[in-house]
């Protein structure tokens, strides 16, 4: 294969990737949601434990990113206690995917921002 | 090791990587880096080539996305004419390694949301 065509491969396979990239970024694209996703990875937990596991979250963000990744079936609500009903929150198959992203994004930060 | 010590390693090593994942989206959270990236994953480019290529870019939001990934030393200029001064854009290694976590989440979306 010449270099040629195997550049405009590389650029097609690219742009027909932009809406799958763009569904990851939508997921993961804003300052709490990793940190979120860092948490249940780690294990399932409730509204209260999430908000202390995140120190300065408010609980209405914290509210909404857990309804927006309900939404996108990222995560799955668990009753455990039902009067009054609790939830635990718990990664889908989807979501526990979702890990390779934030390790592949841990791994270049670690390397080039030793933060 | 206990699955109580394996969770508590798995959320300490999540929190220390949190500024290495902010790292990763500070440069890769909005439209059009990552289709820039990928136009420059593919060959080094110039500016009207790049504007081009990502149809719909503004000339002054190209110029700005250009000039974060110059200062994150995620892209470099060439020169390549004197008279007048004409650039292309190429990936510093850095930028390069980028394309790791361009592949996590185009596989993840590819699965999950095959757009």
């Amino acid at each position: 294969m010449s270099t040629t065509t195997a550049k405009s491969t590389v650029t097609a396979k690219l742009e027909k990737r932009e809406g799958c990239i763009q569904a990851a970024l939508n997921i993961l694209g804003d300052k709490w949601s990793p940190l979120l996703l860092g948490q249940l990875i780690a294990s399932p937990k409730t509204f209260c434990e999430l908000e202390t596991a995140l120190g300065g979250i408010s609980p209405r963000t914290l509210s909404a990113r857990l309804e927006k990744m309900a939404d996108h079936d990222i995560i799955a609500k668990q009753l455990y206690c039902k009067h009054p009903p609790r939830y635990r929150y718990e990664l889908t198959n989807k979501g526990r995917e979702l890990q390779s992203i934030l390790k592949a994004m841990g791994d270049w930060g670690d390397k080039y921002h030793n933060a």
